[in-house]
């Protein structure tokens, strides 16, 4: 999933990632709601229609960037309390409050409130938290029952704008009262077998989930702990569901989660980094700015049949970037969000013909073979 | 023309300007020599392989630009010396050297180098910078005839890349021997008749132009002024070559221009004011950043049919802008550009069937109904 944290997927048009043939987008409870507002984007006719995206749209519940906000945060059973990174006017998240704004921002699916922790908590931390996500997830689905029971009837929301026109939806239809928004848990438990096996087999136990989140990993662990927990999941999780590793990641990632069993991916750094001038390659990082590429008439990528590769070369996207022009960080953002859309039909392609081993053994001998550029 | 000053249209890819129907491009000689270096470009193939746009682009010779660096530069009858905006090192622009510049670039039309002047400047100081481009013009066409006789023969340069390989002129072909470059000449002479009726006819003695440039206006002095010189000119041009009035502007300013028999304009206007969050619309100025527009669910301008225009809602624009977003800078610039684009369109149609009189009364009467938003 392309990330549109803002209700846009930085840099790019929605229209660019259609026709490189990304899926789904990514977006934020915890952002939205606090700017523009989900009621707002509720009153535009939900996320889709806001943002101009007609494919699937995931919103991540707000946990993790509420759990990221040290100091400006005070957790307990109830839910959350915190201040705005914006502006620091006081909020609060509850499992409650949260489906309230995931069902205005009207997303395909939708995650549970969870409570994150960092990648190297104690058993103890982190039982804790994975029991009282557990408890967050049963809130949300009788929360969710309420609201989806509260729309069937009464009339639409309408909100009047100042010109005195009225926005109703008439113009921007509302999901109708039975808007199929999947619920997906959040598998959390840190580094702990047990503790993710345990919580595995609770959420299992509370009913038929169309997927899974696999959540609190890639928060500062070690890489080969992310692979164990991820293979012990493989096994503990329906195989016939998609599992969805949140917040991960670079391309080397998703081909090791691949390998492991998971189906969904969601990470800024393909834009992230191409603003900043990193573009990935079928042989490693690039870093564009570096004078090495000041007449280097190639492509970024070789391999690659972005927009970007097709018609600049090196050269002239480097100038872009040592000229600041806003070019630059479209072409990159765009081709870094291609190459990982590419990269994961390709990975699909292998599994399908059964090729996924050697498929991605040589894929990864060929990424290493390279030392990422100094950024 | 969109002005793409550093070899891109700010925020905008050619492919966007294709769409939108934008049939020319403005590139800067005094920006391109300094970066990425008129060499480079050259080497790269010209201006248009470099920055993947293959329909016609002018290169203003820098004149402008140089003599805008007050305190940075000496005026002589050889030439300006000059410190860099960027990094302040020494530079002299000489019309030969210029002309090297522009023939590096290999845009389809070149402005001769010229002493520009401020607009208020006194009868004295208007007739010096008059005649000196009146002289420095002279030059200009010696030194292209120089270097369109070198590149007839000897062998075609190339440059070597660090990595061993060549880049040749086999991947990147270099302008033709003879490629049409038309040279235009600029009319100076402030806001003084007799001066520019003077520096008109000089300049048709001393050839048979393809076009003229006409300089010198929309620089501080009164509107006033620059309707009559432009009418006095119309007198004074052939009737059968386009006149680019240079620098200029605004859409009501591209209106009265052509109501003058202007043929050619650029202005950085729909760029830069798309930026910083100003629209065009039929009814004037829009400052989209306004609080009215947050729950604004119409199009920037309902008489567009721009991309952005067709997909996005002045609320949703607004968020771009308060997120501090790069999806809004690209869609109020792509924005701006198509208005003035069809705008033009819309006259030479108008020209075309005897109407441009009333069409114009009329557009000009819409635009200017509502009062420009606060900035």
């Amino acid at each position: 999933m392309a990330v549109g944290t803002a209700a846009t997927v930085k840099a790019l048009d929605p229209i660019e990632l259609r026709e490189m043939g990304a899926q789904m987008i990514l977006s934020n409870a915890y952002h939205l709601h606090l700017r523009p507002g989900d009621e707002l984007i509720r009153d535009f006719g939900g996320l889709h229609s806001f943002m101009g995206w007609d494919g699937p749209i995931l919103t991540d519940s707000g946990g993790f960037q509420v759990f990221s906000l040290e100091g400006l945060r005070t957790i307990a059973e109830e839910g959350v309390e915190f201040r705005s990174h914006i502006d620091g006017s006081p909020h609060s998240f509850t499992p409650e409050s949260v489906m309230a704004i995931e069902r205005n921002l009207g997303a395909d699916v939708i995650m549970q409130f969870d409570h994150v922790i960092p990648g190297q908590s104690d058993e103890a931390a982190a039982r804790d938290a994975s029991e009282r996500s557990l408890r967050w997830l049963a809130r949300c689905v009788a929360a969710l029952e309420r609201l989806r029971g509260e729309s069937a009837g009464g009339p639409p929301p309408t909100t009047t704008i100042p010109s005195g026109a009225q926005l109703s939806t008439t113009n921007f239809p509302l999901p109708a009262p039975n808007h199929p928004q999947a619920l997906f848990p959040i598998v959390q438990g840190g580094i702990h077998a047990s503790l993710r096996v345990a919580a595995a087999s609770a959420i299992r136990d509370l009913g038929d989930w169309p997927g899974f989140g696999i959540g609190g990993l890639s928060v500062g662990e070690a890489k080969p702990d992310m692979y164990r927990i991820l293979e012990l999941l493989d096994d503990e999780l329906p195989r016939d569901r998609p599992r969805y590793l949140m917040g991960v990641g670079f391309p080397e990632d998703l081909v090791e989660g691949v390998l492991r069993g998971v189906d969904l991916f969601d990470c800024v750094a393909p834009t992230r980094m191409g603003r900043n001038g990193a573009a990935f390659t079928s042989d490693g990082r690039l870093n564009i700015k570096r004078a090495e590429f000041r007449t280097d008439p190639r492509p970024l990528d070789d391999a690659c049949d972005c927009t970007a590769c097709r018609r600049f070369s090196r050269g002239y996207i480097r100038h872009l970037f040592v000229a600041d022009e806003i070019l630059g960080l479209r072409l990159l953002s765009l081709h870094n969000v291609h190459f990982l859309v590419r990269l994961m039909r390709d990975a699909r392609a292998a599994i399908m013909d059964g090729t996924i081993r050697t498929w991605s053994r040589d894929w990864l001998a060929r990424y290493h073979s390279r030392a990422p550029s100094p950024e």
